[in-house]
């Protein structure tokens, strides 16, 4: 489907899970075997060489490839059995050297961390360029007030800045997990048929060390080929970062809403164009981030549902991890890569938040007088004829200023001026501003740290 | 992820979904609007004929229209745009008609039901063909005996043919569910920019229909741009195929394991070998039926997520459905494929099914004992004492017969050839027979109804 | 969860599934069970009605039953041991033919089917309701205009009734696929030990088809008891039903906002109040339905996952159907009750709708004008052109009117007269009333039919 | 569903979330909040003292407050009211301070963080039993030695240690993820109406600080009401968690298969039988892990899927969390506890697996001699002359031994002595031990560090 990767997959991803980049990956990790072997002399360093000098995936006839996996049932049987006749034209005994001990999933495994780390060094730069543009948003429109909204209606007023803070927030998180969970990931794994390395006996620890040294990787405590949480834990990262930036394009898209008109995409010639309606601006982006939140969740599900792998290789379940963890973490990329183009160009109507703070004839600030007739009255009392209060407004269109202070109850308990105060959102943003300080303080330590 | 295809996606599904086939059949949409426009008088017969004629795909420039897709967001814009221009250069007045009356939803909605008819054809062939072969084989080892299992244990005995005859069971209503879903999703989506038909009055329900007919779909009461069951319908139905074919895959590959061997994969040069076990025979088939049983739920799932879509238009949802729903089915077909070629090649080992039948040195048989006991002693006490008789036979690993002999309540009322005939698994199959015929008469009803 | 059921399960579906009627369905199939035997003589009448007589939950000791479903693995095992003594305690030799020939999963498979039939009785009557009262509010807001909304961008008018038309269609879908596959649903599991039905041997046939004669449920062609399809394809189309009614409640609650408020749920005394804003009215219907969306889509993934069960009786996917069926039955069952609470109380402000209108001053129509400029100019010159004026307007906070008149190049096409009507979206509505009236149509040829 | 508590949730899960223990936390929650404020000085000691006197659970109405949350949406809102009222009677002023300044989700929220506290505290002492046992029997059975197994046949020989090192690794860093994620998700939340903090100005961030010491736990950057990564995390891991132990529970049914019978379930009495079969010894601890396994993708996809929250407050979304993560958590509770159960009491045959090992007559050692000859031959060459032989064993059932000594082009490189050794499970172990120390060893670093 790369008719929609400019689409979709923007990002870094694709490049890194081509047909030859995961043809290269196999061979990089064929190659990294034989040397080792070599290091540890269970193989000559010249067979290592000979090996290695046909790791390259111009050499493969990636079509044959392809339709071998079929009756192969993997693609590492087949690229083997190309490497081992392309070696064999050069050096026949090198020839019986490939894949020395290696089992296909070894390779299979080890290629998609190497790929995957590939992928993830990119998706690191720009979940980085993202916190940092997000942060720069967030001190720059760190004072301007818009209408907070709760379940879809307006609420009390917050600034577009707590907004960017709560999504720098998030993302902070979600660098730190990223952070803690890539050790785990990018680990080697050799084990050979079963996982005992029987086949490099005596020296298959050794080579399973050198070869983790050659591929900078970690050496797992043992080979992890019927352990997949790994796998699914990177899974569940990247459908987190989908559903993240899945609630940043519903929100750019609620507030670009024809009537709010708060906020919308970066303007460019064409995007988001309509085919029928020439006054069309869709947010493209938007519908992106939303589309990959609304796919993560199956595809991190598989990934879940496949770590019930049996015995010492699974049937099944790992086969079902070879499409779908490359794809999702593409999609996540994807939408990064959207998100930053968003935030980037992101369009600001100050006038209009303004403005439509103004939409509820003052209800908005129900709370605040709420409060501090509650100071006097109790809280469920004053939120009783506040509400009264607020049922007028809707009824006859009103203003809460004049139902207030129309009210028999409430009007010997008001006074003007300060219910002027509590109805003025400017006046009401509580801490906003200084937890708004707060994150940007956790952003500074998080990125120096 | 085509490196993966002929393995995963052996069926008639990807051909539907090639990036040439979405793009013509985006353009067979654009042509049959164009000519049921002049067939209902909104556009002159020759400048129908002028579109269609350029409604091929091999006049698209297709990576620029990937690269455009970024921008608009989806794949029909820079595709009119594209048409519009080739027209142009043949008929600057019939360019102005391209694509005339209708938005990006319709032709894309349109043309993916189109992809899917095509799709299903096959698919509904190749279920067919699947469902001839199982009554087939079903015939075949209709009275070959083997161990029931339950639970992962041994149980009374069943015959190859009843499990057989489960699987078509299945197979038929999955037909069943195919027959009723067609009609509802092979329609026409034609609405224009928000399902008036506006842009075409007074000719949109004329055009509506005159175009369902020359694209031999059914014509909706009314456009169904944002109500998405359908298609979530079909996926659900997809997932529907994986799994009982993904049980398939299971069953088969329980039944091939070493200590089994029962049933084995067709054999043939390189099948299911291993880089490292010169010994394999991996069930290669199996793998991708479940492999594919482990991946709908998840795609099934964003189908089913994706139909919460806005208003006249999702954001999210509709751009979820895309790659989706195509790559669901094409798993399905090729689950389907690989389950066609696994039945007819069937290795079945009579002789290991018999074998396996004396594993539990008559346990298996400890119901039938049970029933027979239990006329006289009741069901409870029944059970419970063939149930020591069971421990013991479990623990001396003596045979079951012995020890019921040696029982002292039970010596009294077992008559020792009543016993062999209550032990034997021949004599108790009950109405295994009776049962698949049930089943082969409702194939036959079915596959001539 | 029971503190939440009044929210989120206000249907019919719990009652259904209180542990009482659970243990009761269970019993339910064991007299008839027993009685199908008598029929056909494989026990006596009397002791028959002996089971019979104790088949009542309240002689069941619940907490111990739930107690002792940790060591059986099931509910059915415990049962049958409690009822077992039941009937002792009157007839020592009728509790001797306590269960006779059946096993857990025959009793637990038709209990499951016996309550899912009363829970879809009830929901089958409550979507009977939701589509009369769809049809009549559909009938009642025919012609009432709104803005038409893609992308969560206003666009060309539609009528209210219109967007009820489209729920009414995809309702009376849904209620055609209830109707096929009730038939498929609705039938009994009964084949002993592992399907043979050996245990009742001769007369297991006649004991199923008697049994489901009593039970008024259809006879399998043979047990599924390891074929599941039946009750995936219920979960998906209880997904399928959360979904389309997913989408009404994100429908009303994106035309409940603040800014745009043209429609609102029905206002009853605390309803949708908020602990901390006295102005809150939270659509509360639309949060349920919105969370039934949410959540169907991975139970239904559940059912699907389960389809996989191993051999004759399956491990571990047979267990996890216990509870997720009924609850994704339940929770569709609490949207629906939802959906027409909510239809039948909806607040429509038509005043609000027709000015929101006015809120693009006028860029809704370019579509209207664009296709009037078209005929002379071609599509795509006349969507550049006034896509040029719609950019104006968006700048200048003009009326496209003026910016189409005060383009130099349109102004000679333009007849003012003309453009009024174009810009007049009462006269733009194309063919959404014959588009009603063809669903209505539908919807009275199926509820009579 | 409490039937099945005591089989799917036996952990230390359900008591936390009953209604009794969901309301008391809720009620904690009130009183943390009166007293913080009343540490900071917004309310008097006095009034928060009575308002916490009556945070009792026994004295809330609670079929009231479940029949109530319908019409409010939520359990504070009724609650609130309950709790007010009751102070009330004492003393109304205090009355007037219940819930000051917070809103519904604030109390909610934490009061959920509370529970799941609470959980996970029983979940991380049974994860450290779970562990510290599996690493006793990964010693126990060190040695012990079995055929490996992949794509369900039989390959070269493990040790029952290395497959238990293997769970234990796994284990390792699943709890691992559980310190890293716990610090995330223990967190307060408290923002009021729009995470702001308004409505406790200019006490807001003061009250939030000293509310989260007297709760123990963490006060968040800022308010997380609309960012639910948190707790998205904690249902992946679940979900992990669930997934490592179906493989579990996979790999001791399949161990436990009549024709395999090398591990089995504990034995007690009355677990794991069949009502019809007295034989049966059913893996009812593995159907759990496995259902659980099962249920827990779909249930963490919705938490996912709910990530897309609205704004200041998540329409649908929100909701979609209340029942479903209390569920999962659950749910992997039960497994971990079954989990326990089943590894504390599991019964090892190591004459079956033994046994076992002479099952494919010697085809599992191909492996060591195709490494052995690849020496010589090349690895290719060799794999295909091992295979012919392979295929002979199987064709004629013979001895791989047979088959090589009397292949011609083999039996001049073959030394019968050195065949011997390589055709000896025993000799093959590789590193298999070597690889359990690995792991012991990490296992009493994490344990002591």
């Amino acid at each position: 489907m790369e008719l929609l990767n400019s689409l979709f997959r923007p990002g870094v991803g694709p490049q890194a899970f081509t047909p030859e980049a995961t043809i290269q990956a196999l061979l990089d990790v064929e190659a990294a075997l034989a040397r080792a072997e070599a290091d540890v002399g269970v193989i000559l360093p010249a067979t290592a060489e000979a090996i290695a000098a046909h790791c390259r995936v111009e050499r493969i006839d990636l079509p044959r490839l392809a339709a071998d996996a079929a009756q192969a049932g993997n693609l590492a049987i087949p690229l083997v059995r190309q490497l081992t006749a392309l070696v064999a034209a050069d050096d026949a005994v090198a020839a019986g050297f490939v894949h020395w001990g290696a089992t296909s999933q070894d390779i299979l495994d080890t290629a998609l961390v190497l790929q995957l780390r590939r992928a993830l060094a990119g998706i690191a730069a720009d979940l980085d360029s993202l916190i940092e543009l997000c942060a720069e948003r967030c001190a720059q429109h760190r004072g301007e007030i818009m209408a907070g909204r709760t379940w879809l209606q307006q609420a009390p007023p917050i600034t577009l800045g707590l907004k960017l803070a709560s999504l720098l927030d998030a993302l902070l998180r979600q660098r730190e997990r990223l952070r803690q969970l890539r050790p785990r990931l990018l680990t080697l794994q050799l084990g050979g048929a079963v996982g005992t390395l029987a086949a490099l006996a005596p020296h298959g620890l050794a080579v399973m060390e050198q070869m983790a040294r050659r591929l900078d990787l970690a050496a797992p405590d043992l080979p992890w080929h019927s352990q997949r949480d790994r796998l699914a834990e990177l899974a569940c990262w990247s459908a987190l970062l989908c559903g993240t930036l899945g609630k940043l394009g519903r929100d750019v898209s609620l507030s670009a809403q024809t009537e709010i008109a708060e906020l919308r995409e970066p303007e460019q010639p064409g995007r988001g164009g309509s085919s029928s309606m020439p006054h069309k601006r869709n947010p493209v982006a938007c519908a992106v981030m939303l589309a990959a939140a609304a796919r993560a969740p199956g595809l991190a599900a598989t990934l879940l549902t496949a770590l019930v792998q049996e015995q010492e290789r699974g049937l099944g379940g790992w086969q079902a991890e070879w499409e779908t963890l490359p794809d999702l973490l593409c999609l996540s990329a994807g939408a990064l890569r959207q998100a930053e183009e968003l935030l980037r160009g992101l369009v600001v109507d100050s006038d209009a938040m303004r403005r439509n703070l103004e939409a509820s004839r003052g209800l908005i600030m129900a709370e605040a007088v709420t409060m501090a007739l509650g100071q006097r009255l109790g809280h469920a009392r004053a939120h009783l004829l506040v509400a009264e209060c607020c049922e007028q407004v809707r009824r006859q269109g009103s203003r809460l200023a004049d139902a207030l202070l129309g009210h028999p109850e409430l009007i010997s308990l008001l006074n003007e001026d300060a219910l002027h105060t509590l109805l003025d959102p400017d006046k009401n943003l509580g801490a906003a501003d200084a937890l708004i300080e707060r994150v940007l303080r956790h952003y500074r330590e998080q990125t120096d740290g």
